[in-house]
């Protein structure tokens, strides 16, 4: 007899994305395909020499921090460069705030691990981040969906949900949003602090893009406004008792390869941080760390990002340029000040579902937006990337999509 | 009001350690201490120039494998690398039956995550690895306990176990075992293969000092063993469909600062194992994966196993031989025939954590046996390590630690 593995499982997890976008991501990867479906940042910005030069120095001067166990908390080094960038951004923090995580979806994970029971509520903008969907789904988690427009998540939606129920936390990402684009207001910033401290829900701020805003001025964090609200606790230096954990990330400026984030947090919250991950994975990749490490202490974060920026920049105005000329003026679209994406409502009634068989014949990919709702709204939306092409693909990806849109409408 | 995050938990985790081994583990950092606690291999063994040219490499000429994201079920050259080497050593395995984790750490995690519910059962040796037991324990798992002697775990008991209930599955290190270095011998692992399949229960196969064997000759593992019971399903290709998941790990012949481990398993286990990673931390750090490949493509890795196991092998000869010298009678130790850890067991009535104080009077540290028993036995057990000192400060090492016991005793 063999082992019956099917009547052994406690639980049985699913794939991140839904059906209908691994196929589409299938025919994305085509090689002839212009495929705006990925939300990956562009490899050709990836500091290959500067980081094979952190890699060589690390692992020629910093053997044991790079390639011997770690502690679970992270890097000291890295803790507290990480803390001093926080505080510098005008947030004191210190080294017991700053919990390193393997990529932010493991401090998704971690947050459900810690905070999510079976049916417990976790309050998510309507559309969100899949990754973030499925980490806290296998805890268990109950979604309560609060709708998004142009100025981020709807802040008179969002207190109706608060005075219905009682979410564990409320899981926001407030520049830049995945799937759509959108910044978080900085008035809504700040009702968005007080609602969490009048109501005692915590904030998750998911913040991978912050960094690669191209247009605008930066806004605060979450964060930093819920801190500004207990002046006193860093005035006695008990840095961040507040209310968000915050979630930033090498993936997007450096390289996600390297598996490298963080989480702002309480200290508590930290410390509760690493006992989780104790027993997940230990620790991160030690060489990844030191290589963010040394990469950030030899001042190296600025002119890479700037880098980042100018290239986005250019392929955001292609794309939004393109769009406004080609596509019908039915078809809405939001104007992303940073970050990887950009949204497409198309009219009411239509199905972006239904346009990837054509969409696949003249070769151009999309992800279709419904997945990233939790109750079924969304069919008529979809999610492209500006930042894997140059402004002449891109045109001419807008260009096919553009063709799908009007015979689909016609 | 700020969060009560008190009243949020789901559920809080704990230090792998205990409270009395942070203690010891403090004292052994002090810098005149001799430290026979800790768990981590030799430094100074770290391949340290050959994983600079292939992390060089890496990142030169394997950009996007090594920094961009990648698939959650791993770099596709490693898994395939590895089911080359996997079968190499005689059990046919194709890409399917890998699956990359960050440390095996991981997959002690994820093992949890898809098979333990509260109150599971789950079959462990007795002592056995710490960190198994946190990963598991934070699914709810309660621990059957089987008895090990010098040839690993007593079959006689382990079957009654499986007679008296049905775990969810058998966490086993059948090579120089931790905590205790001992080793399983053919005749059980025979009968043990024979027993999962013929109660239907898997056996998790933990083996990170498989390849550290510096004396005897190797043993089959139970992966093959198991795979040998059913020849027709490798004759159709179909390979590795019974009843062992097999992980392995670089962390102790390359570096554990990469975080590259990896399981063997039946296909349809290796990709929940994906799925349920997804969630976790996406993939593990790409350039760890990538470097840890090109390593063994180089053919590296059998050069480099050599030269650990001539170090390892003389630093147990320096302890075993002082400790045959010095030790009082009474005493008795394993003699491992690899890996890392050797397991010392004091005069019945004796208790380890009581020789702490006077231990770190005289600058020596281990580590208390009873934390590795999960049924509150082991009280006068003690695990030391060879691996982490020269010959010299072993001997010296091994006569304070005799004079404690003899203090002691006396």
């Amino acid at each position: 007899m063999t082992t019956d593995w099917n009547a052994l499982y406690a639980r049985r997890l699913e794939w991140m994305t839904t059906s209908a976008i691994r196929e589409i991501l299938k025919v994305a990867q085509a090689p002839d395909v212009i495929s705006m479906a990925g939300g990956w940042p562009e490899a050709d910005l990836f500091p290959v020499e500067q980081l094979r030069e952190v890699g060589d120095y690390a692992m020629a001067h910093l053997t044991r921090e790079a390639l011997q166990y770690g502690l679970t908390e992270g890097l000291g080094a890295l803790r507290q460069t990480l803390a001093d960038y926080v505080t510098e951004g005008g947030t004191p923090a210190n080294i017991d705030n700053i919990a390193i995580t393997s990529g932010s979806q493991q401090a998704l994970d971690l947050m459900g691990r810690l905070f999510v029971d079976e049916g417990d509520a976790v309050l998510v903008e309507s559309p969100t981040f899949l990754g973030a969907l499925q980490s806290f789904k296998a805890y268990g988690a109950r979604f309560v969906p609060v709708p998004l427009d142009d100025d981020g998540v709807r802040i008179d939606a969002l207190e109706a949900a608060l005075r219905a129920e009682r979410p564990k936390f409320m899981y926001i990402l407030p520049n830049f949003q995945n799937p759509t684009g959108v910044t978080l207001s900085l008035e809504r910033r700040r009702r968005l602090v007080e609602l969490a401290a009048s109501h005692g829900v915590p904030i998750l701020e998911d913040d991978p893009y912050g960094q690669l805003r191209f247009e605008g001025e930066p806004l605060p964090s979450l964060l930093s406004l819920d801190a500004a609200l207990y002046p006193e606790n860093a005035a006695a230096g008990a840095y961040l008792r507040g209310n968000v954990v915050h979630l930033g990330t090498f993936s997007k400026t450096l390289a996600p390869g390297l598996r490298v984030a963080w989480a702002v947090a309480p200290p508590e919250i930290a410390r509760q941080f690493a006992m989780a991950k104790q027993g997940s994975d230990l620790h991160t990749n030690a060489l990844g760390q030191a290589m963010a490490n040394e990469f950030m202490c030899r001042g190296w974060l600025p002119a890479q990002v700037e880098r980042i920026r100018r290239t986005y920049l250019e392929r955001r105005n292609a794309m939004v340029e393109a769009m406004e000329e080609m596509f019908p003026p039915e078809v809405s679209f939001t104007r992303p000040q940073g970050g990887l994406f950009l949204w497409i409502t198309l009219p009411e009634g239509m199905d972006a579902v239904a346009l990837l068989p054509e969409a696949a014949k003249r070769k151009v990919a999309f992800v279709p937006g419904a997945p990233f709702y939790v109750d079924g709204k969304g069919q008529n939306t979809l999610r492209v990337t500006f930042a894997s092409m140059g402004p002449d693909l891109i045109r001419e990806g807008i260009r096919r999509m553009a063709e799908v849109i009007r015979d689909a409408m016609a």
